[in-house]
């Protein structure tokens, strides 16, 4: 993680949201699939010795948030983006030891539609879709409709 | 919670999830209203000083899982009761420093069907509904899938 804005992702986290770093939750890399994050099995397991699911919803929830951030950073601060709703499946359990999420970026029209509204109206809505690989697929799909509002 | 049930419920999660205890999650009451589970807003803070989102998804998960324990509780053993889907709005920021969600008991008629099932084949679903108040009505609204499968 040497990207500068991916450390700066992280320190915002560490800073910001203190259950995140309860948690482990470490930003892991950018790329064409999206961003990533990460974290350890152990302190996030359950009765079965699997992930819990409250620990990944709330994996998840960032890890789109972290997407949002880096979107709307140009135009907007942090401070103005919050999840209105998200829906979540629980496909398989999770056991393995470091479990990573990615969130998917959106289609290009939807993010120029975003950025568009955001500079208009000063308030815009994204739709985000973040996984987590399965042994087989996914094991958890989760989606979330994110706003940011910029400051008047 | 001198109920012996919840100081149970509360040494299973103290035990078994961990991240519950580092949330701060207690067991709070049962009633004809649903069994209440609360944590303190400090450690589940955002970047806006209100909950997490990822945190208040977390409480409704397991207070929805808490009720499902007591519910299946003398036909299965706890650990196989898991959540398969959800969904949740955040519908107002919550700034109070305690945070309550309430699981409302679910209908008579689909107990009784969830039961019949857990008993028949041995596996059943329940959709159950989580709220968190808010200063004018519901802050969140989290309806959970949850499944029972008893041990062969």
């Amino acid at each position: 993680m040497a990207d500068p804005l991916l450390i700066e992702l992280q320190q915002l986290l560490d800073r910001e949201i203190p259950i995140c770093q309860a948690m482990g939750i470490q930003v892991h890399s950018i790329d064409e699939n999206g961003l990533t994050m990460q974290m350890p099995l152990d302190i996030n397991r359950n009765h079965q010795r699997t992930a819990f699911a409250g620990s990944l919803n709330a994996l998840c929830t960032i890890t789109g948030w972290g997407t949002m951030v880096l979107l709307a950073r140009p135009k907007c601060p942090t401070g103005g983006i919050v999840i209105r709703r998200s829906s979540i499946r629980y496909l398989e359990p999770i056991e393995s030891s470091s479990i990573r999420a990615t969130c998917a970026p959106a289609p290009i029209d939807a993010v120029d539609y975003f950025l568009e509204m955001l500079c208009e109206k000063g308030q815009a809505k994204l739709e985000l879709r973040t996984v987590i690989p399965g042994q087989k697929g996914p094991a958890v799909i989760f989606n979330g409709s994110y706003v940011v509002i910029s400051p008047k």
